[in-house]
């Protein structure tokens, strides 16, 4: 019997749709099928009533599993990502349909494509976390892993906010604007990209700072290293929110930091052999479909 | 007597412009006062007529030099850069009264900034070179060093033009527009940055495709591993030009081969201690002036 | 006596500013010395608490003034201009220092000013006005006048929102974004330019759509004519707000509708004869300072 | 027998494509058929070798057509409008495949569509046209009609040109760019689109001055009224042309003046009563499809 890739997998489902407990019960019996242990994600349990799969927690499922396999859309790999990120597992997406950036395996072919990377065929493709602290008055009040981005952002307030940011604690700009986008090649796709910022491709050690709506018209989007600290003070007495990944919110005050720093160890996401990254940027943002020939 | 940081000192000047000999004249006088050999270019000596200093051609001052001082705009710095990528010369620039993003030191403390350079008061600055090939028929027809930005764009003609892409041999997309700018970090605030693209730090390892007036309005700026080979396929019969940092300009055919790769060695930017990239930022985008006082 | 172009002059200063008292009795005892009747608003008042002049409130400020003077910036004209517009009077402003897109006439030049619009040397620069309507369930909840802008924007929430927009009842775009900029030319140099919109001449009967930070790439800022009646219905569960003029702010529900029609009447600006809206844009905007010299 | 709407009807092809031969036959058949006569253009005429329609030039056609059918896309309806702009013929654009902006109606429904006009169920889309002089030490050396746009750009040359604006006769701005696109609302889905600028509604009197890749990130597109009087005087040394409409490109000389108003007479453009500008725009530019319904 030949050593499979993975031996123990995690299955994680979109959250509280009920329509994917047919797709997580043939890919399970599937995978058991071909000699691997399946744990299942304790919310996904309970859109699966009927399952005898072993339900575990989310900590659980990061530490014992070497690959955890999400269904759903980017959204829901965020959302896994953030939850997963101390444990040691690789990630892979089986989408609902529409490719996403992440999740880019098809519904309709999975159970080949699983038995593939199964055998070895797939690429990893390391995607790093940012770590967002929030210090009040010198202390720690808030930690989370981002895989997108840190969104600082005006809340229930029409007005714009002031925003003193520096890197490597280098003053930078005092800008006045709707909020402030900092985001991994990863999210460079989604909130960054709306707000005008530039692509980055997942293997650049890179991290864009996007402003929303600046009143300088000359706050462009900048682009530093990987490596670096960053630091926003907040100097808005008016109500102003971090958001992590788009999903969890937190509130700050006047003089309070953010300071974002890369995550030592990246999200291990697989592909099969045959992703590009360039591939899914081309069907997702509507490019030109293929190369010409060069007989004309 | 302490050893200089550096011992022979070039000397270019802003082309053709003879108010520049004034300043020229006094700063080879303080440096030879300081125990320096100091060389000066062929083209600026012709500025310059009543001078004594030794005139070398650009090749010879690239050898022969370990610091080389441009007196001008970015634009001289530009054209120097390019002439001397092949020698070991550092490189620093004078302004004539208005701050460059290269040139850096202002032409009214110039004696005094001198002095502290060489005690050795100053940072290294690298930036990375692009090599620019056009292949035709597979054998290469031009070949360009640049430090700001290589531009495949229409020529004399009214309508856009087709290029194809790739990155690392991958097919990355068929796009019309009225060109391409290719650019590195030090071009991020040049064409590029007109052009629409983000701003990349210096430090960073990453080249920025940027589309001029591209038809398809998702054909945003991406930024890629400065490690990258970028490879575009002219597809329009069209006249289509490439032309490096804005200063030479190849004819370009349908089907010819644009290969742009990273230089190995970079220019070896000099700047006083004092420097930090995005003070000059602040000052040429007309950001915000200062930090907030925290106690306010 | 000459007959004077305004007899009755109302007086409206910076909301909470103290520092405009001496401005105010300055331009009050200029104007009482004209010959002029001279109305202190309410708010105003509250500043000048030595004042003898007569204070009244913003309705009756409206229906016997035939000028209105703005002391402070622009949001302050801003403010004014949406509680005077049933009225008839004119509006000037004069601003505390650095010059407002509205309020133009500076400080230091006030009284001379002030003489030559007196003496009828002046410029009507009208302002259209835009009715905004908030309708539930077929009932009208909320009833606006703005000068700048309507922006229908996320309220405390991270996500995108729903927007459905019709222009004169045909359906244009189901919009996923931070929400849509609704502005008037005044407006357009407002929070419109900062969510990328164009600058619409004063003069330009037309509205602008700016959307902010839209999900689809291609849904770019669109011009209609002034006389077009907009009606964009909520689709998010979410908490959406409607901000007048960024200042008075709405709750709105999933299934409201925000109508939005020209005024009938236009706000009277006065400026003096110098004045020219192209030269206010290029100091506000930094753009280059004179043309060239056609012998050069 | 009833009076048709349009008894005398033109026919203009995609110049140098043979494909349409058959489409033009199969119209021209029809039209005969219901009775009106049908001249063929001369450029077109060409195409169709064994066609026994009158011939006319296009002068002719202009003069004679109360009708002119356009096969082909928005470029060969751009061209012919150009050409026809002094007669009275109504114009209506049937295209090839592809939905146009301005060639609306589907090949596949041509016959339906065109008796469905000839019985009067149309609405006419009035497009006003732009006139283009070029004025040289105070002559006219070129006369040129648009409805797209005229472009002021810079030609075989890799620098930024200079312009110096004037808006009835009010000095706006010298800018530094690539040039300058002064684009109607029907050019403004065209290359004023892919330069930044915004989406005009053709029924808005308005021209936008959309600057290409400027120097000052300030110099952001400005909406006139149609009215205005636009003058632009070129700056620069460099070579520098002027392309109307994408199609016909003037070379111009330092000092030369640009001056662009509104033709009196607009292009009778005409659609199907069902057409709606907004429709087009979703599916040209991948919108949202559908709005919601309102019972989710």
């Amino acid at each position: 019997m030949t050593k499979r890739s993975f031996q123990t997998i995690g299955l994680i489902g979109k959250s509280g749709d009920s329509s994917i407990a047919d797709t997580v019960q043939r890919l399970a019996a599937h995978l058991l099928d071909r000699g691997c242990q399946v744990l299942l994600d304790e919310d996904t349990a309970s859109n699966l009533p009927k399952s005898s799969l072993p339900v575990v927690n989310r900590a659980t499922l990061s530490s014992r599993c070497d690959l955890t396999i999400i269904i759903g859309g980017d959204g829901t790999l965020l959302q896994a990502a953030r939850t997963l990120s101390d444990g040691h597992s690789a990630l892979v997406g089986i989408n609902l349909g529409r490719l996403g950036f992440l999740v880019d395996i098809s519904h309709d072919t999975m159970l080949e494509t699983m038995d593939s990377l199964l055998a070895g065929n797939y690429v990893e493709d390391p995607r790093f976390l940012l770590h967002c602290r929030i210090i009040r008055n010198g202390e720690d009040i808030n930690d989370s892993i981002v895989l997108n981005d840190v969104a600082i952002h005006k809340w229930n307030v029409a007005r714009m906010i002031e925003l003193e940011t520096y890197i490597n604690g280098h003053f930078v700009s005092l800008s006045r604007s709707d909020g402030l986008v900092i985001s991994t090649p990863t999210g460079s796709t989604a909130y960054a990209l709306s707000a005008g910022g530039p692509i980055l491709h997942p293997a650049l050690d890179a991290i864009a700072l996007v402003p929303l709506c600046p009143h300088t018209m000359t706050n462009r989007p900048i682009v530093i290293p990987g490596t670096d600290r960053i630091e926003v003070v907040i100097r808005s007495q008016h109500q102003v929110r971090v958001t992590c990944d788009g999903q969890a919110s937190h509130e700050v005050m006047c003089d309070d930091r953010v300071v974002i720093t890369k995550m030592k160890r990246p999200l291990r996401l697989i592909h099969p052999l045959t992703h590009n990254h360039f591939d899914t940027l081309r069907v997702k943002l509507h490019w030109a479909e293929s190369p010409q020939n060069t007989r004309r």
